[in-house]
């Protein structure tokens, strides 16, 4: 038929009967006739248990040896999964990232693949296997292993998607799909058979937690078709593409992300490259601004109110504080009483009306929107926290039924 | 000063306080102006571990997953003792088996070492770089993951001495050297100053376990001097070289080995190749054969009397009885009584009186002699095993005092 990537997670390959769940669904896409390219994370808690070690020995261990160190979970992991294909009678061998050609820049813990020399995969394929390869790791120039930081293995399977133009990548997690809400909060929720990178990329950044961002932005590059299945029951998940097909549905869901903090710098003076100075600060420390309001100020003065994630707030505001002399700012203030309610949907560009829809199920629900921020394919709204699952259900229910 | 290899166990790593006291003795060497590189195996119980989760998948998995799966072992341990080095202020890397050059055959789970390519140890080396490789593992010429199983590590490491050209090669254990006897068993055995490589391969056969066999006749092949050394007691040990300079002493040890049955076949046809027969036949199955005694037998019969390891015993039983046609003998008889006292001395050779003065001894003792065989090293006798550890006791009183 064709060459299916799978790639399955830390929690799929968790024990032994998680392991052979997986190795089933391998085995019965194998034997539909498809070659098959599994890509697998470590084992649930192996790579918490190796930070600890090296946790241990000292509080700053070096990048490389901690690639050195965390590269050994995905080895444990493909060794054991390729032991229960073949116990399955399934044909298959495992490689490392560095037999399976990954070539990555030097960044350690975070690289990132620069190719992958596919000679190796495609001589075991030739040889009717199923090739199981550990996610998560590659190799430098110098011959050293690294590891390519969060989210890696979804990276790594996608890469190896584009590489051998496969037919399709699919990403096995703990849920059936992308849903139009989080379904463990709105059971009506319902599961899309597609949706479009850009949506993914969109309900991804807004905390949907479904698909890492580097992998979905990599896959849109590159034109791999994936999609988001599960491992404990894997009927058809939802498929990510290029372009979906208009099924009437202008919205393609409604996300809500708690994790945002509104920070407040008073009486900035009016004049050119005070924003400038602000959020350059920010980004140098690598904090990410979302939504910014600027307030038409007083006399010689305005107010600069935006978002960042809460976990970064903290350090957004020692920054300001100790730089106030820089923007000539008065007092910075920060308020985590509050959360982000979005709706994403690329139809929505094309027709009008979309916005006003969603500010009207707010104000039916006396729900107070304190700052919005639209894209071409996304409106978010800022919203107190306690209103923030009604808020959803009621956008859910103008755009969705 | 020189360039030292130093290797340490899976014991000597088994934990945080381990591991640094491992690091500590590695400093040191360094501090005094060597250059060293460092031999670790798995830590404490990993390897167990990793073979308990392949169990639970498969009760035969194939040899090279098992040798991917256990190299993560090592691959652990190296990565926390170069931390541990780091932490102490020590310049130091890890390497993989791979890493480090190490050239297998195809032989998994039992590979043995073809060549090693020093070629990234040595420029690690001339960064003034200490470097930690890891024992036990190598690669073949399809780029997979050997392992070099049991010992494997002293093996890695008496390898790299001889392809680096070493001064020494150092293997650190959880005993201060070589001694006399089993100084648990008999407090004034005296450790050895120096011993040949063929009194300790004659030693370690007689279940003394200090080092593994294999390795030490690698070093005698390459002429690599080795120290065993306590890692937890780091003063001079015993040094294992070619020749030693004689110090009066005749007998280098007295070891006791209760691994040991004797198998009787009585009434086996006198006519020539049927010794061979029963050998060859123990052969093929692997088992060893020590000490073999041929009674003149009555009439036209002998009766075949010979030791063999007693975790073999039952084996070579089953297969001399399943055979019994093919060498026409009668009842093949075990016995699992007796113990092999044994004293090895390269001096020996040269001096008359040895084999007398150690029946006397026994004989002191009232103790009865069952078998007798002796090499130009090494006197080995079968006795009671109640008689065994009082044996060695008068022979030591013997020889050494």
């Amino acid at each position: 038929m064709g060459l299916i990537v799978q790639k399955f997670g830390g929690t799929s390959v968790k024990d032994r009967s998680r392991i052979f769940n997986v190795a089933r669904i391998v085995a019965n896409t194998r034997k539909a006739g498809n070659d098959v390219v599994v890509v697998v994370s470590a084992q649930g808690d192996t790579t918490d248990d190796l930070i600890a070690k090296a946790a241990e020995i000292s509080s700053n261990p070096s990048d490389r040896e901690m690639d050195m160190l965390l590269s050994t979970g995905e080895q444990i992991s493909i060794a054991l999964l390729t032991m229960a294909l073949q116990e399955l009678g399934i044909s298959a061998i495992s490689l490392t990232g560095w037999q399976a050609g990954f070539a990555t820049n030097r960044a350690y813990t975070k690289a990132r693949i620069k190719r992958i020399n596919t000679e190796r995969l495609e001589s075991e394929l030739a040889r009717n296997r199923v090739v199981v390869v550990a996610g998560f790791q590659g190799l430098n120039r110098s011959d050293d292993i690294t590891t390519l930081g969060r989210g890696g293995s979804d990276t790594s399977a996608v890469a190896l998607a584009a590489a051998l133009h496969a037919d399709r990548c699919q990403i096995f997690t703990d849920v059936e799909g992308v849903y139009t809400a989080d379904p463990r909060k709105l059971p009506k929720a319902t599961k899309l058979k597609e949706i479009t990178f850009d949506e993914m990329l969109e309900l991804a950044s807004l905390g949907a937690q479904v698909l890492n961002n580097r992998s979905v932005e990599l896959a849109k590059k590159y034109g791999v078709e994936l999609e988001v299945i599960s491992s404990l029951n894997p009927v058809p998940g939802t498929i990510v593409k290029e372009e979906t097909k208009v099924e009437g549905m202008l919205i393609k869901g409604v996300a809500k992300d708690e994790n945002v903090a509104v920070i407040s710098i008073m009486e900035v003076p009016d004049v050119p490259g005070m924003s400038f100075k602000v959020f350059s600060m920010l980004a140098q420390r690598n904090i990410n601004v979302d939504i910014i309001l600027q307030s038409s100020g007083r006399e010689n003065n305005k107010d600069l109110i935006f978002t960042v994630p809460l976990t970064e707030a903290q350090t957004a505001v020692s920054v300001l504080n100790e730089n106030k002399n820089r923007f000539g700012g008065g007092e910075v203030q920060v308020s985590t009483d509050y959360a982000k309610v979005s709706i994403v949907g690329a139809g929505m560009q094309s027709h009008s009306g979309v916005a006003s829809t969603m500010f009207e199920a707010l104000f039916n629900q006396g729900i107070n929107i304190h700052m919005i921020s639209t894209s071409e394919i996304k409106i978010s709204v800022i919203i107190d926290k306690a209103d923030a699952d009604r808020a959803v259900t009621a956008i859910h229910d103008a755009f969705i039924h």
